[in-house]
């Protein structure tokens, strides 16, 4: 059969074209032969059938590749391949035990991710092993997952023996304490690599906020090449393809909305690990609306990132802060890149929550560095921010991944939430503020967004604005609107 | 937009195909578009989104509809229709709760099953549901599950008061006792609409052997006819319907062989009552390679029939048979239709067991007659077999339904498994012979299968014939013969 390239697009699946009659197949046999492995002895690739009634879209001989499968194939068009049904992985039997309520060993759980991370499995399958796993994990099991989640991808080695990293479970509005951590612990000294994912279910992560300052989409040379001169960058994680395994178990966790702390808690150390971190802090906030409700969740997710890290021989600092309330005032990408840049410059009005958590983060981070004295971490991270070096290594950064060009600029279109009544605010929902800057637009509109004019603790009068909302769109605005009006997500009392 | 259809199967999914330019929609759009809506008001359909990159295959302002999706969609092609991002089906809140280790109430399953019914949810979202029942789930919560899945489909009336079943949870090979057990049944004059599934896993299924001997895909109206005449059938039940959500959990339930005793309660039970049974017997078998391995299983089985059975109203009786060897001598529709007939026809070499297994379960069906004095039902079955009565009753069927004109023929070539030494078969691997008759081309070829010459119990010389593989072609006996000359699948002791 000789490959022919077909212009449909089933992007995230793998789909080929066969010609129904004329190949020597019965319908039933097509039906059997489903899933599909195409190959021309050296690469192989799985993909789903189509059968096709029409010799214009593939003639006979043929076995056309939608694009996906076309790109990840690689071979020229007309190239000579063979097909056969796809064998069933073998490490689905695994799957099937652990559904049935076993512990699997860590050799099984090697094979399972192995499979999944080279997309042997369909995302039927994928959603079977995440469920099974949900159901109960022992703590062994998380360690085998995780370890078997680094080894299947490619390990970045920095030349220092002290790699830092930081990582926040998030969950929290504003929370860019990354961007003012990075600069500082650079100005310092000490190697910190930093890449950050772009926001997934929230309004805007490290990467599309950094993004408003600086290019984050860079190639590996580049980000060695600017971690060798600065001591740190602040990238986009998804160019460095550390952790195929987890690309995958994302694509369905997602959708499916599981986020139970054995998959948390394998994620981040696996690609902490594959990034070549030997230092992590993890910031975990606690809050009735942040991911983690309790003191009592937080310390049983401690003790496993602690269980699972020390044997991975990660050191370990994690530490529990504030999730009551969003962080800073911007939640979007430029209002938070605002926000950043006012707590690096020392400016008056700069968010002190933003500045105090960066600092006291930074301060546990730099402890790590053996020449400083026990306990001088927060005084030394003080003096970084005020004397103007964390800000200085700030705009060496921005210049080396590249400035951005045009400043980015807010939604024009507004809308002012006031409050009713007088009062104190009690709460704010982290939530629902989430949801109405991402309903504005963000993060794909950089300048959509919510600005906090009140904080938790605060006295309001009357009338007075809680917060406005930016948006790119008149209807990204009313959309945000009509949420802000029948639930502001401030408590006033 | 107007619908055209597109000559691609992508059987068992819908998609629909859409130009990516001219259409208004962003690379991004595209992406969160991935599942849609289609429909014009009256009707609509859920469809996997591909984007075409050539107007040849869907022009602009069209919406091009696979064989799938536009047969089940129903509209004639230029129809206008509009479409939209699928909205995710609000029960699959329901689901995350189950992940989470909650039980369901009655009306979070009735809407997950109202859903999947209406494919509503992808085989990733049916897998984590029924992933996370296989956790657990409470006889609550099966008998909830086991009423949303009668009540989805329509269900079959039937004017007599007492309308007879029977379903054998199966993995016997050559266990077809309903094809002696209907007959003699209705002769005595008890309604029992038998309606059977083809093999999924197994040699043949009632309907693959039935097949030899008659039509078994009868439209509903002939089915009620043949039923109203005869008092029975022995047809597909395919072509009926009744529970269109265990369809579904199936496609899912077969590839990653989730075999539960909730889904199996729930699938079996739901059919029945949507077939209109008042009265079901439920033959268990128990062996060690049968699919319930021990009593206390088959009591945990029985307990939970009983729970939801009685409350949704049917009279049970369940009975435990010895599952520790096939059943007759053929294995594969050929071959069984051969014994049933044999049995039927009070033939002198007909299998002991497959006569002494049916008599004994249609005479606990025949107690179900009230009538019938208690105790008289396995007098009364034996009476009806002897006299020719069954038999006749048989030729009544075959003919209503359709008697095959060609009389099927057993495969042509042929191997024999004989022993190496002398003895007495001490066991027979059920598992090991069903998979032999697949491997050998049944139940696609009728005429493929296993002869079994003895059984556990009979002494046998070295070198004799254990048993006969029959198959249609020289590679369909090869894969059997490679297999049976590993392993034979008889313990010669």
């Amino acid at each position: 059969m000789k490959i022919k390239r077909v212009a449909i697009d089933t992007h995230p699946d793998n789909t080929a074209f066969l010609l129904r009659s004329g190949n020597g197949y019965s319908a039933e046999q097509f039906q059997a032969l489903r899933k599909i492995e195409i190959g021309d002895g050296a690469c192989s690739l799985l993909a789903t059938l189509a059968i096709v009634d029409d010799p214009a879209i593939v003639e006979p001989d043929t076995i056309g590749l939608g694009e996906q499968a076309f790109r990840r194939l690689g071979l020229p068009e007309g190239s000579e391949v063979t097909f056969r049904q796809a064998p069933v992985p073998p490490s689905l039997e695994h799957v099937r035990r652990k559904i049935d309520g076993y512990a699997l060993e860590e050799t099984e759980i090697a094979e399972i991710i192995r499979d999944i991370a080279a997309y042997r499995y369909s995302p039927m399958e994928i959603s079977a092993f995440l469920v099974a796993c949900a159901g109960f994990m022992t703590t062994h099991e998380t360690l085998s997952l995780t370890r078997a989640m680094a080894d299947v991808g490619r390990r970045m080695r920095w030349p220092d023996e002290i790699v830092v990293d930081k990582h926040c479970i998030g969950g929290i509005p504003g929370n860019r304490t990354s961007m003012v951590i990075v600069p500082i612990v650079a100005a310092h000294g000490l190697t910190m690599p930093k890449t950050s994912s772009r926001a997934i279910t929230s309004p805007s992560g490290t990467a599309d906020t950094m993004e408003v300052l600086a290019a984050v989409d860079l190639p590996e040379e580049r980000l060695v090449e600017i971690v060798a001169r600065e001591h740190a960058v602040l990238a986009w994680g998804g160019r460095v393809n550390l952790s195929p395994a987890d690309d995958v178990l994302i694509s369905v966790e997602r959708p499916l909305r599981i986020d139970t702390f054995d998959q948390m808690v394998a994620s981040i150390l696996s690609k902490k690990i594959a990034a070549g971190s030997t230092h992590l802090l993890i910031d975990i906030p606690v809050g009735p609306t942040a991911k983690v409700h309790s003191m009592r969740e937080a310390i049983k997710l401690r003790k496993l990132f602690e269980y699972v890290g020390h044997r991975l021989g990660l050191v370990l600092d994690i530490v529990f802060t504030d999730g009551s309330q969003p962080v800073g005032r911007g939640v979007g990408p430029v209002l938070e890149a605002r926000d950043v840049m006012a707590v690096l410059r020392n400016e008056d009005d700069a968010p002190e929550d933003l500045r105090e958590r960066a600092l006291m983060l930074a301060g546990r981070i730099l402890e790590f560095d053996p020449a400083l004295p026990g306990g001088r971490g927060y005084a030394r991270a003080i003096e970084l921010l005020g004397s103007g070096a964390a800000l200085a290594a700030m705009e060496r950064l921005i210049d080396a991944q590249g400035r951005c060009a045009v400043i980015a600029e807010l939604g024009g279109h507004r809308f002012d939430v006031c409050t009713p009544r007088a009062g104190t605010v009690q709460a704010i929902d982290c939530r629902l503020i989430a949801r109405l800057a991402r309903l504005a637009g963000a993060p794909m509109d950089k300048g959509a967004g919510i600005d906090l004019m009140h904080k938790v603790g605060q006295k309001v009068r009357a009338g007075e604005v809680l917060y406005r909302i930016h948006a790119h769109s008149e209807t990204g605005l009313a959309y945000a609107r009509e949420l802000a009006v029948s639930n502001s997500g401030y408590d006033v009392g």
